[in-house]
């Protein structure tokens, strides 16, 4: 007898009839004798709806309200739920973040998660019914509800197996599980059956989307074993885990990119001290991430500075640098917005000497040319042209020998 | 400066439109410098997709997860009003029932308030905010969502009002008032400028539609004075306050009418103790609520029984009676579906001699047949055939003088 947190995404639960399936699925776990968290998200379409009537009331809807109206869709999909469980004769009960009382600070549309109390979820147990969790949303210490931003019902699943310390929390998605790299570009991506949570958390903020990184760092701190897999299938998917001997076989775990990112490059600076402050702070200051940044030193005591911010912010970050290259007598600045950075990750790559070397000989022998190259303990990102990321996707795939069984 | 609760219903609100429109209206009300607070219902049409959605689910829905599905109605309307308002540039607070603490009991889909904390409310109306309330629900004491019924915004608006010592409580609908009779039947039906709480109860019980007789015994018990209007013009509706001497120039105040009711008699029952109590309880028993009871005793202590039922339950009260009439000996029995009930209601009447008279000989004039007759201190009302149902009200509204402009 375990205790099995699952979570579901909308598109698994978008309306009545796979609203039943799921909870067939649920009620085969606990006819086995499993204590069972069901944690939902809205129905597939729901929060889109929301959104849109949101900015028909209000321009930049005022970020509580938005809550309140958000926290609706998660409602409406845990009692149907809990209907289906009690048709099929079964006992469930359905309850809202405040009804837990999964506390969050008070950032509203982007809440953290500060405390979970599990009594309630315990005396249901107790009870023998299925408990129902309403994902996505929380409730401050003034009775206020939040809601925790994209991703927020991995996290409300993660912290609810944290705080029961469940044996497992398993997270259904419509693929089957994290990949070597992104099966829609490369044929011979191949599902990972176990990986880091280190590893994950690279590619979560690399730009894989299977899960959010919010959920993965989650589940690291608190040891949570995660089970990445198919709502559809019975197959076994990504296990998430705490890293052990076994996993070092393959120096690379994975191969991941990133399309929306822009490059700005600012040439000709005069390299004294305080000049990347002036350079990102303004740009820090506007909300803009920036990402990569290198720099260059050039003969005669000129730099050139550059680094990537997300495309949607690039328009933005190009008129702040375009005063702050003036001020700090910047020879001129230019901007590229056909780039992609590619990376390859794996813990091994810890004890496997020229594995960036290889990175690099690989794209060299594509022809592909570095712009930008940056590193981690465990992944190595170089940012190329766009055109080419398939290409390099593919190549490196290949080199480090992804799409061969490693089991 | 006053403080007023103003409550809108589901076509009052039904899309963002609609929601401003009110809104406009609420922030008018609130720049005079009134305290402002506003009950809403769910958009028109959710809670029936609420339902249909229910229904996928669960043959006969688990009331508690039901009560859980219905509330988010109401959530989203007080969200999306309170953006409303932000965006015209007032503040706003919408609050859920559990967030004001509306304390019902635990009977799910028809629970009853037994308090409202209004300290939250003060609060807000301190902080110069349009208070938002979602109607209709309310928390049980260990925290489980409650609705209130049918007409349940009505109650929690006056609920408000009464907790809140509110100046008034405005009940705004799609028809400008409570009228004398039903304009549909009646083209020179008025609209009534003051009715007492009893009359209101009497229409209100007796078939007429725009208040929930919940709502207006809440009001009477709290003295809490009750404007039924328009959301669509400026005029005055009706006010339902507490009896005082102007209303008495007319002893009838209306004429309703109600053709939902089946009406069953026994006939030749040995009139013997006991026997009501043998007819009645397995009816009761059955959740038929049986209004209008009549005992004919005949010569040689044989009796007959008649009374009526809802439509609804007349399949099934005729089976209990087909059993009953054989136990207790009764020479047959027999239903009726085409009858309607009408009546005439007024306080005035308890100080006129011969309201129910003229009432019978305007019938007789008429050739209409009085199957039954019930009465009570304010109200008559005469079971007929149905199809003299519209020559009956306007005959009476007629002969009561209730085309005559009584200002």
């Amino acid at each position: 007898m375990a205790l099995i947190v699952q979570k579901f995404g909308g598109t698994s639960v978008a309306n009545p009839e796979k609203i039943k399936a799921v909870a067939d699925r649920v009620m085969k776990k606990a006819r086995e004798g499993n204590k069972m968290v069901v944690v939902l998200s809205a129905m597939a379409g729901e929060t889109n709806r929301f959104v849109d009537l949101a900015h028909q009331m209000q321009q930049i809807p005022d970020p509580r309200e938005f809550d309140m109206l958000l926290a609706t869709g998660e409602q409406v999909t845990i009692a149907l739920f809990a209907m289906a469980v009690k048709e099929a004769g079964m006992d469930a009960i359905s309850l809202l973040g405040d009804q837990v009382k999964i506390i969050t600070d008070s950032r509203h549309t982007r809440a953290r998660i500060k405390e979970i109390d599990t009594d309630m979820i315990k005396k249901y147990h107790d009870e023998g019914k299925i408990v129902v969790v309403a994902g996505f949303q929380g409730v401050t210490e003034d009775d206020h509800i939040t809601t925790l931003g994209r991703g927020g019902s991995d996290t409300t699943a993660v912290a609810l197996a944290a705080a029961l310390k469940a044996d497992v929390c398993e997270i259904f998605t419509d693929v089957d599980g994290v990949y070597t790299t992104d099966p829609n570009i490369c044929k011979k991506a191949k599902k990972i059956d176990r990986i880091t949570y280190d590893e994950m958390l690279e590619l979560a903020s690399l730009g894989a989307k299977v899960l959010d990184i919010r959920s993965v760092s989650f589940a690291k701190r608190y040891k949570v074993p995660l089970h990445v897999r198919s709502t559809f299938t019975d197959t076994e998917g990504t296990w998430v885990v705490e890293e052990d001997q076994q996993m070092e076989s393959l120096p690379v775990s994975g191969v991941t990119y990133n399309k929306n990112e822009a490059r700005i490059t600012i040439s000709k600076v005069p390299d004294t001290p305080g000049t990347a402050s002036k350079i990102f702070t303004p740009i820090a200051d506007a909300g803009i991430v920036v990402d990569v940044i290198i720099q260059n030193t050039r003969s005669g005591e000129l730099t050139d500075m550059t680094f990537t911010v997300p495309l949607t912010d690039y328009d933005q970050a190009m008129k702040i640098v375009a005063k702050v290259a003036k001020d700090i007598n910047a020879e001129s600045f230019s901007g590229d917005k056909d780039i992609a950075k590619v990376s390859i990750v794996g813990v091994g790559m810890r004890n496997h000497a020229g594995i960036a070397t290889t990175m690099f000989r690989v794209l060299a022998e594509e022809g592909i040319n570095i712009l930008m190259i940056s590193t981690s303990e465990i992944k190595v990102s170089c940012v190329i042209e766009e055109k080419y990321t398939e290409l390099a996707v593919r190549s490196l795939h290949d080199a480090f020998g992804l799409d061969k069984d490693t089991k």
